[in-house]
């Protein structure tokens, strides 16, 4: 055979189709043939011209938008207490167990974990995750769980397969900022729906139900919060179910903190239906609404950097069906998931660390939280919310009270400049007009940021008179 | 103030735009008024009807998509030997280094890689592979660095940042088949580009410069190649560049073989511009064409599973500029990227690994090499094609001398059946008519497998008659 009878034989064209023909004809060939060599070349660059995609560029992270946009320059004669990072590792308080460090060595020593696994993970491995979060009322097997790089990476799958451009995703306001960076660049809508501080975070239900349209192609809930350190009641989940139900929305359970909720809340669930359970599940509480639940060893194993997160598929009525978990078996192949050294640990971390372990850190959250909210509760021109899980609390600043300040960016960056004490002004989780804490610094340092802050407020706190006007003389 | 007051003053809503307008508007906020509680509810679901978004339905894994469809029932009679999965650690006859595992365990040890990294990486660790893969030719800062879960990863965020929807970029067939898979899903054409197998693989540059045209973002380079495992001169990727530079089109330069080169291809390099260097970068080579090179830990070090990779970034012309550095910050965002404890470990790793364990793989790889393609070379019917790097050999198929089989896939499919050996069908790298073979199996498994596939040859193999038609009576 003549070389050009072997390459002609071998040469085969793939074509990636746009839009709704891709459905059909993704991996549709066209043999080459002369046609293919383009008789004269026409239209191309003359010279160098090379731009970001509309993704990257719609990739738009809104905390380092607001964070990068600041002039952070602390008072010399203060040490820096930053009470902005959600990173519960970053003052060393707060190690992880020793277990979780020897179920890493040992896998290492095992020499078991350094091939690729599966892109959703090692069956053993979900097969732990199974167990660990299994409830006679959501019942879990090694086939409902996907391992991810991170939570993140499961709420991207997750959304990546419940949505296409143009649909639009309920989004919790105030919330975590993630979900409208990632859907916003995919060009799906995002519709906030609002919290209300003033019943501690509950959802508005009725806005909730509002926004819902055609085009929802998923509600997502994040219980406990980020930002508001919120635990919803089962009464207030399953009022969000039923919304979700009444309009065939499946939910997106962020529950990154779940069990990482303070003693007093626990006490509350305990006398409910969910003995041993410290805050039910969205999905324990559902009998029809598909649920992907995602969670990882982030914050309640206090790891965050190993990235190990979790998709937990609850579809009891079979809406989501094979087709969903197919989707998400590919999307997990196009970057494979977890590091697999974190995979072969992972089993004897969710089985062997110590509840004490669990306990202290959830006591020292709350702890310090107490703290903050009692503290904070006596500075004129501020309202804490107090918080009942996670790792944060939320404070609003009554701005009439301070004329000095614009917004809340201009209130955190002076705490900085004057108090060296930074909180994450909450514009960054599209709130304005509130700050966030993150309760994870120790406690002297909790204590000591408190009494700078009051001291800030009252340095700064003008009487509010009754007639508004009275501020622009 | 009233609780309305609050909520109205806090209320804000985003929404995520489509298309082109996203680029401006991405964070366009709209205060909530009364217009967004409709008067009526319109249009939502009365059931449920869940389904996988286009890019779930849209992520296609031709590897999975052959073998799955395939009959893999082994001959009882032969335990069975797979030469088909690109993981050189499932023999366990190629370990990782021990100073690899005893940085892991330090790194674990020291607690100080818990928290999350910078999403690009840290910065030491950004710095220790620019150490590494530095030349004179192609200085690399830290800043040029970008750390990814695994080399899958980085061609992902490499292929998001470089090309929008409806752009095409060239790929080599055959090729590994991840490039089409993440471009397709994302709307992005994929052109193929033939390689010479009678030329060790090179490009057919004609073919190639005749599919760029001005939609054209990017060409995409295996070297060393998988499935090939070809290495290219320094003429041949200088040839390679001259094309992407007279057209103004940068390189995605796959080097995750990188120095996996063998020892016959080295010497032939080393005689040239680049001592020390066992195989040029393509980045050595350009003045002026832009190129993301994808490297990682994988094969090299052997450690697949822990994701480890990188984006190197070399544009010394400053074409890219700050615009696509800036748009890789922002994508790695989305999800982060690489477990920190490996992350923690890489300077380790990449200095203290002993020159010998490379050495002593890329031995083992070239013997194994040379003994699969002495052996296949006497089968009748099959046309190995020498390797230089890589881990992995290609077999060409004369089907015309195969009658029982229809294609490539056919015959590797039966030769599972009676002689219990697995090669891939080259179908799966758009190339039908070769199969591929993992050239990382103990010598004593390759040596059998090669009599088997002798032997199935052997049995099957008919004559060519110099009339084809006689084939048909
Ligand atoms: C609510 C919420 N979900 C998800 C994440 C991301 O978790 P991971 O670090 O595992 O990606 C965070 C991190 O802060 C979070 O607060
Ligand atoms: C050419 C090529 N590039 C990239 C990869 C992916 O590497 P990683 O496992 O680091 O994601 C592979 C894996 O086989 C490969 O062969």
């Amino acid at each position: 055979m003549s070389e050009n009878g072997v390459l002609l034989k071998n040469k085969m064209n793939g074509s990636g189709l746009k839009g709704k023909a891709l459905t059909r004809n993704g991996l549709h060939h066209v043999q080459v043939n002369g046609s293919l060599y383009p008789a004269k070349v026409k239209s191309r660059r003359q010279c160098w011209e090379v731009k970001p995609s509309d993704m990257a560029q719609n990739t738009l992270n809104p905390i380092r938008a607001i964070v990068d946009g600041m002039k952070l320059n602390p008072n010399p004669e203060k040490p820096m207490i930053a009470l902005s990072i959600g990173d519960p590792t970053v003052f060393g308080n707060l190690p992880t167990d020793k277990v979780v460090l020897q179920a890493m060595k040992d896998a290492i020593d095992s020499q078991k974990f350094n091939g690729y696994a599966p892109s959703v993970g090692y069956l053993q491995s979900r097969q732990a995750v199974a167990n660990f979060y299994s409830s006679p009322e959501a019942p879990l097997d090694a086939q409902d769980v996907i391992l991810t790089s991170g939570c993140s990476q499961a709420i991207d799958l997750a959304i990546s397969v419940l949505c296409n451009p143009g649909d639009n995703i309920l989004v919790p306001c105030p919330g975590f900022s993630l979900y409208k960076t990632l859907a916003v660049s995919m060009g799906i809508e995002v519709k906030l729906y609002n919290l209300l501080p003033e019943k501690a975070w509950e959802v508005d239900l009725q806005h909730l139900e509002s926004l819902i349209d055609e085009n929802t192609s998923c509600i997502i809930v994040t219980n406990p919060s980020n930002p508001c350190g919120s635990v919803f009641t089962k009464e207030h989940l399953e009022k969000i179910l039923k919304v979700a139900s009444r309009h065939c929305v499946p939910i997106l359970a962020d529950e990154i903190y779940s069990d990482m909720v303070s003693h007093r809340q626990w006490t509350r669930h305990k006398t409910s239906v969910f003995p041993g359970c410290s805050s039910p599940s969205m999905a324990s509480l559902s009998a029809d609404v598909p649920i992907l639940a995602c969670g990882g060893l982030a914050k309640r194993w206090l790891v965050p950097g190993w990235r190990l997160g979790w998709i937990l598929i609850h579809d009891r009525n079979n809406i989501f069906g094979s087709e969903i978990r197919q989707g998400l078996v590919k999307l997990s192949q196009r970057i494979l998931g977890a590091c697999t050294i974190v995979q072969g640990a992972l089993e004897s971390i969710l089985n062997n660390t110590p509840p004490s372990f669990y306990s202290s850190t959830v006591s020292f959250l709350q702890s310090n939280s107490e703290i903050c909210f009692n503290e904070l509760s006596a500075v004129p021109g501020l309202t804490p919310i107090m918080p009942s899980g996670a790792m944060y609390i939320m404070v609003g600043i009554d701005m009439e009270n301070f004329p000095d300040f614009k917004n809340d960016v201009d209130f955190t960056e002076r705490l900085v400049t004057e108090q060296s004490v930074f909180c994450l002004p909450a514009s960054a989780f599209e709130y304005p007009n509130y700050f966030r804490i993150v309760v994870t610094v120790p406690e002297e340092q909790m204590v000591e940021a408190c009494g700078r802050i009051r001291e800030f407020c009252l340095t700064h706190y003008r009487p509010r008179s009754r007639d508004s006007n009275d501020l622009d003389q």
